[in-house]
């Protein structure tokens, strides 16, 4: 029910869950520089630490603080960086 | 650098990581009832879902929703019940 997934040689892992039909995950992003690409659409949201994120094709760098939420747009891709380890649930939309 | 933990057999798992020199983990708990004991003192906030806690030696169940936090004393223990799956960050104080 519950999976482990794992990215980037362990440096980003999450758990994955479903409720109410819905996919998430909570994970950890290493410090480090890392791209993700979307299927779906999806919310992310800062639940310790702090993310840096810029959109594929977007110029502009984003702070993200621990609370605080911001989504992507499916079939697209973004950078995160982390300057220190930063929790995040994932919700696919 | 992060850690994967496995509990009652992937019915709970979190994935582990230090910041500012304290530990944490963020996890999910698959719907179930479930007993931790603690080491040190332990501060947990639910991320995604709800779930009913009672500390050990304690009768009364309390229900904490999304967004809210309890906290464990060290050297004790508490239960968990879900009734979804719920996701939690777990911090070390």
């Amino acid at each position: 029910m519950l999976t482990h997934n794992v990215y980037f040689e362990g440096q980003v892992q999450s758990i994955g869950f479903e409720r109410n039909g819905r996919s998430a995950t909570v994970g950890v992003i290493a410090p480090g520089e890392f791209r993700f690409g979307t299927g779906g659409a999806e919310r992310m949201t800062i639940t310790s630490g702090a993310l840096h994120v810029r959109l594929e094709g977007g110029d502009a760098w984003q702070f993200y603080a621990g609370g605080t939420s911001f989504e992507v747009p499916g079939k697209s891709a973004f950078f995160v960086r982390a300057e220190a380890p930063c929790a995040y649930l994932c919700e696919f939309l």
